[in-house]
């Protein structure tokens, strides 16, 4: 039987999961949203047959609804989430999971209080093929030990209003969860290195940035973050071992040759780069709710991210190298199935 | 709500799109089976939870079937086809559409004779995103008017009692019909040539082989197949245009640099190839069925594969040129919509 | 000691071996030359310190000169190439050998007759790093037994007057050589394909060919020869083996990310693809002829590039499969140290 | 007339530019060489007909040599360049100009004081086809402002006897010359970080390092040292621009399908990597020293480097960020003919 699902925010990407849930996935029907946006969210209500709702809470306390799916407005993220630990319903929070580690502690402590797992975090790279294909080259040797990794992560343009802290809080973070998962370790300082800005990045906004992690057992990882790089989105990761390296591909398109060049087209932007990972994504989210049990990114995964997210923000602001404290993980998240 | 499907046919690949249509595609369910190996389909029904049916003729008549899928026995396509027909259900029918031009000639006569369409052929590199994006810089006019292809199909090895005629008439037909669709045309002629056999070959078979076509308006096609090439499934594609080329790329896999090269793995076999393709091609097609139309190619594009197939064959035994004589196509088909 | 060149043919092929000669090539000098054009040959004459003489046959005979270059119109060749064996020369002759094999075949009597190997043939691609690599792929069993070869020969435009004809005689003729020389194999048969016709070929050239060759031991080669294809010089070239295969890299050209595209340039002529084996191709001859011996392709090969290019000639003009009469090799030409 | 070079320091690299000044570079002839290794050196002597002396001081000063190639042990390099300052000869001395920035400003101070010149250090990298392209890419404003450079650079296995800091003296030094000639500003600070140690590097030796640096303008450049990769010689630059990148290319090597992988090869070493940037280097040296003029990197740009280079390791050792200060140019230096 289908899963009941609720969605709260259908912006563009609300409204992407919606029909990514509608029309993509299976085993999963959308009966219920709500929307600050009013109209725009009674509109999506009458086109896929879900019920509006007034507000997120009457959306996750609805009988109906069987788990929840969190899109709205980052600072809205940890009440949702909360509430629907407190409704024993499974949820799926985009990232962030809280727009501070202080909200994540929260979280992780209602969901352990609560004694179920019932938290994930949209951390979609995990389901990337390629990212995956790297995790199994690690494991199985195939370089060695991992001793370095160079990351760029692109965007051609950034979003409405995007702020040099965003770059790291909103984009980099995405970095920050899925090396972590590809070493299976936490991090233990990290530097923000500050290039010549491009001129072409809004008044206010310092872009490009490079973060710099280092993690407890010695791993150098250096990130590029440009959110105006002009020609197109752009993902690169590079694990660099001791006796071989591997790194991500670029996605798959035709090869042209035309007036004097060979090349093939960039994606525009991370929807057409990772809408695989997404659909991977929500499948495997779908499957796993209704076996009981969360494989993907958990609260803890989500409150880890932010940590260090805020201390990178730190070491840019200050200047300097910032030691990163990640308390010890709970026991209750060593249950997690990871997904490989 | 969900389209019932019935399959027929529950070998590798009939098992394979009962999975498909199961755990991969929204919209449908397998509710009913068969199949000759009756303890195996038995099995498959039980996981399923799809009912078991002696044969073929009642999956397609049980009241609770909305649509067929055929993937038995190539000799049993046609039979099978025609009592959909005569049910007046959709029905997607695994390539070929039947073994010879004639059974495909009655297929359309019943499918014209019923006044509505409702056979859809299983050559799903149509829905494949590398060929898609081949014909859409095709029609954009971004290399010209197109002169020449060339094209590659190799497999690592056959599969069990592969034989020389099987070469074109299972293998280099998913080529006979995409490229046709590519360049919206007929063919006219073909030519056989055969290479220095691979000692690598089983007794008796002739392996590899190069088709020549020739389209209505000149354009000419070489087609490599190779069945035992040893090191990997490989499907290529060039279109030569007058001011450019376009060509497929190969799937995007890791980039590994390790005991001096670099390198990336090639898929071993069509299902990893062609895994993204299959999915697209039975979503697109329960989405179509829904809305009561074929998008897909139709029982014509099968009758013109098997006519274009056969007189491949007939130019490999006679080693000349041999003339394409593919009939006028009834205005019936005209209102096709093409699956671009 | 230098060696003392003369340069019959100052023309822009001819002007760039002397430029080759005298600021790359070390071991040589160019003492001599002639043209029919006296005012552009003076001034040529001038620039490098060369004399200026009347005639190719006086360049040949003068006393200071060592060792010859002829790079004059096509059908001068033969007379040139048969005054330097007379004169007991070494000399490096630009394909064709001569324009028919009826000449190639007096010269390789006149230097059966002189009773020592002098004639070298401008077939620079044996020189490439590339085919040589290739050469060692085969000739260490890297991809088992040459089965098929797939070939590819684009010029951007043609040179003035270029005719349907010289697309076989003047271009693919260095297909003819160096696959022959991969190979280590004589041709059998030969037909020509006349694809669609490209709008941009000028009136009454035929454009795009395609060349099908047949080796004694059954390999089937097939080349495209495409001299207007308006992007590029593109030359490739794929071996397929029992086991594997393996082709010609493009040129290593930076790699661009602008524009929503990665790419890199593909060299608009043959001068810059193919400038390092033209280079190696007479530092190693100058060095052989040091030695007294020619190691690159000898008249015998330039003979049966010419009857090859003769039959392919005669298969485009009748549309039929065309037999290819290789006379036995000579004793004579048994004891060239190949070029590997 | 050729020129008559000496040659000091006949270990692996004396004796392989020896042959490229016999072998390969024209206008050039080795006719002096000394070495401590006096039994090896006069057997290089005998094979190229070049003279022995006993020491480098008197190939300098024998009238028969008209310039001098420096490829002795390090630390014997600044004595020389002066006595070839003194002596009034080009010289051409392979990288580092000097083992102390001190030694180094000795070496400028003589050029100054000899009031030409004449120095020209072994930076081969600004010769090498790939990143003269990347130069002109910038130049040309293809990619818009420089903002960040990522570099790397491997070796299999290192030289004996490698130590901490040679991995930037002696390695990254030509990434601390290439890079700011391809900028064209000097570097204002460093850092090192030190990653995970790979445990097959020898005991002592920490390896890999990664050097950050900082120009003038703020463009911020990160350069992975790596001299125990295992897999193969490798060196990649990446320059991210205000609009787009360019990069280098891996050296074009067959491509080849075996074994369920695509996959060129990686050249072991650097020899085979930069041999046409060092043979381009000397040939352009030697027709430089002809007109009398010095195109190459200076003894400025040797001096600047080896300020760097101390600077990297300082910040190395202490762990912090250093302050690179490097001196104004004399206007001496401004006349240089730079090598484009």
């Amino acid at each position: 039987m289908d899963l009941r699902v609720g969605v709260i925010g259908t912006g563009a990407i609300g409204e992407d999961h919606i029909r990514r849930l509608t029309d993509v996935i299976t085993g999963a029907k959308v009966v219920a949203l709500s929307d600050i946006n009013v109209e725009n969210a009674r509109r999506i209500a009458d086109k896929y047959g879900a019920k509006f709702y007034s507000t997120g809470e009457e959306v996750i306390n609805a009988t109906e609804v069987d788990a929840i799916v969190i899109a709205s407005w980052d600072e809205t993220h940890a009440k949702y989430v909360i509430e629907a630990i407190n409704a024993k319903k499974f949820v799926l929070c985009e990232k962030p999971l809280a727009t501070s580690a202080e909200d994540c502690k929260k979280i992780v402590g209602a969901e352990i209080a609560g004694e179920r797992q019932l938290v994930q975090v949209g951390f979609m790279r995990r389901f990337d093929r390629g990212y995956r294909q790297i995790k199994s080259v690690i494991e199985n040797g195939k370089i060695g030990e991992p001793l370095m990794l160079h990351c760029i992560h692109r965007n051609r343009i950034p979003g409405p209003k995007h702020t040099t802290e965003m770059s790291i809080k909103n984009s980099v973070i995405h970095e920050i969860d899925v090396l972590r998962w590809l070493l299976d370790e936490d991090y233990k300082t990290t530097q923000v290195l500050m290039p010549k800005r491009s001129r072409l990045a809004e008044e206010g906004l310092h872009d490009p940035q490079i973060v710099l992690l280092e993690t407890n057992s010695g791993i150098r990882i250096d990130i590029e973050s440009f959110v105006n790089c002009q020609y197109g989105y752009d993902v690169k990761c590079e694990v660099v071992g001791e006796t071989g390296t591997v790194r991500l591909p670029d996605p798959a398109n035709v090869l042209m040759r035309s007036k004097g060049t060979n090349s093939y087209k960039i994606f525009p932007d991370w929807s057409d780069r990772f809408i695989e990972a997404y659909d991977i994504e929500f499948q495997e989210w779908i499957n796993s709710v209704k076996k009981g049990i969360v494989k993907g990114p958990t609260s803890w995964d989500g409150y880890v991210a932010c940590i260090t997210a805020d201390a990178c923000t730190e070491a840019r602001e200050k200047g300097t190298i910032v030691s990163i404290n990640i308390p010890e993980r709970p026991t209750f998240y060593n249950s997690t199935v990871d997904n490989k």
